[in-house]
């Protein structure tokens, strides 16, 4: 085993989610395809060894920096998150997010029960000092690049101190996945002008215009809905109710378009011809619009970072998961986030 | 002049909007062209007598069921609702409202300034007995027709009653629309379990599960915003910040999905020959979504019908809310709110 000390460590519980763990090591597998070359991840996988060894040795691409630790037990989906509690404790799942503290790991992934995921992570990780409430965030594909919208349905409701922890958070967030890009933070809103909205936002926003000297991002103030896929600002901070809703319909417009379109251009002899003709345009768009892509939610909040995969992704999709924990592990997010905390703190005591 | 008694009577502020009085008698020469046989429509129609009757003499198909009244006032889009009360009076937005209670119009539509006309409607035409708030209820087109989704914005903030009243007044308005289709309301949630949601939602929809009783409706529980494009329910039922978050989600995905899609067909000459061969298909499928056939918004909770068409549109997206007003008027839409709002009030009675 190389030196782990300039290795970022991710622990994967292998056994969550549709079709693992043949999912969760193919995913891996086309990880370590794409990133073979830096050679500086080193992988802590949890299940039940019997059963992932030998599928382990038929991977291509998997040769070494892991380590595969023996669990035996695992979270079904339909467990609740109180009698997970009590029966998951030494399955791949606990075990994986135990490893933060055990083994020094610097970030857990699953593809497992959400609830009781982030059950375990609040118990075993413990809340960041300061912070009430998690928040889940995600990926929303933009005009150039990527966004970052956060709430996504953690919190159904919150207050304006949750909304500046959240802009804190995701800002620090996404410095590590993407540090050449200035973080640019909007509060959701019904409207741009300052007039507008609840009292929570209207208080939010005139903080955030404070904490912005602090220089962790730029504020740009309110955006409405339609603003999420361009870019106007790259951190959406918003209630878990409001984010959840606009993801949502975010999907369902998608797969109403898509599906739409699909049928029209099948309808007939010429546009069957035609999709032969734009084959390669159709594909770029479908690539580059791939909902696998954007997999995976991050925990903010905990002492530790925690991804939570999509539970009926594939392969493809598992690996962008991997690949989203190897890049908070080598932003050092947790270090970001509690620099950032440090200046709401102040704001607080002077305030 | 025919006879009013037998026509649905339709008053239109031809002055507001872009492009207007062009656009506005462009839109309303459409919907005559359309629904010309069926001869039972009446137009009042407010504007500046000397722009406007030249331009009507060159109208094809608006030659009977109209009447011209003068007004020299025009409501600009820079006014705030406060000056515009002031210098408002006698214009053709006040006018057309007016008329409702002058003339006894059934329905009035302007492509003016969104919240002067909300004002002046509120003003003029007064709230409906035991409505607290109105609400703005839009199309949102789906797998099988047309969904109607309010509020898109009017309240920021809304109680279970408000979330009640929103549902009754929906039903009605759909049911004036589309006569043939059962009504199905359901709650914008964040998970479909009972146990999901805010208090408010929660009080709402033990309340629509006693007043689904009643017959106004079929009570279809919570949604998903993924759903708000199929055909689980056809009345969607959320706050104004929710609503109008998912509006404009839908309308920035919308047109980031065909903006990306433009732009790959055209990259080569391949993809644009395939352009060609589709071009019937694309075509049919951008009819389908028109946004233009879902243009105008109905305030709901006055104590008359009143249609905000969206001023950036064009005479064919006119035209539409032209029909939309038609039908309000066909349907006759108070009449079937007043009497689910009874239910309501019956509820409230008995505890």
């Amino acid at each position: 085993m190389d030196n782990l000390k300039n290795k970022f460590k991710v622990s994967i519980d292998l056994m969550g989610g549709d079709n693992s763990p043949n999912k969760t090591l193919e995913g891996i597998d086309l990880f370590v395809e794409r990133y073979k070359k830096k050679n500086d991840y080193f992988f802590y996988l949890f299940g039940d060894e019997t059963v992932v060894l030998p599928k382990i040795k038929k991977l291509k691409h998997l040769k070494s920096n892991f380590k595969v630790i023996n669990t035996k037990i695992v979270v079904s989906n339909d467990l609740s998150p109180m009698s997970a509690l009590k029966k998951g404790k030494g399955s791949s799942m606990w075990e994986s997010i135990q490893s933060q503290t055990i083994l020094n790991s610097d970030v857990t992934l699953s593809a497992g029960n959400t609830g009781v995921f982030l059950v375990m992570s609040k118990m075993i990780l413990k809340m960041l000092e300061g912070i009430d409430r998690p928040a889940l965030a995600g990926l929303w594909p933009s005009n150039n690049g990527m966004n970052l919208v956060l709430d996504l349905g953690a919190n159904v409701e919150c207050s304006e101190k949750n909304l500046i922890d959240f802009s804190e958070m995701g800002s620090a967030l996404y410095r590590s996945l993407f540090p050449e890009e200035e973080v640019k933070v909007s509060l959701l809103n019904i409207g741009s002008e300052e007039l507008k909205g609840t009292e929570v936002l209207k208080n939010a926003y005139s903080k955030l215009k404070i904490l912005e000297q602090m220089g962790d991002f730029k504020f740009v103030g309110y955006i409405e809905g339609n603003e999420i896929t361009t870019n106007t600002s790259n951190v959406i901070v918003t209630d878990g109710f409001t984010g959840n809703v606009a993801l949502k319909t975010a999907e369902g417009v998608a797969n109403f378009l898509t599906s739409n379109l699909k049928k029209y251009l099948s309808e007939n002899l010429l546009s069957k011809i035609s999709v032969i003709f734009s084959y390669f345009s159709l594909k770029k768009f479908k690539d580059k619009l791939d909902p696998r892509k954007y997999n995976g939610a991050i925990f903010l909040g905990l002492k530790g970072p925690v991804v939570k995969s999509h539970g009926a992704t594939d392969a493809l999709g598992f690996s962008y998961s991997v690949e989203l924990c190897y890049k908070i592990a080598r932003g050092k997010l947790n270090e970001k986030i509690k620099k950032n905390l440090d200046h709401v703190k102040n704001l607080d005591e002077k305030g």
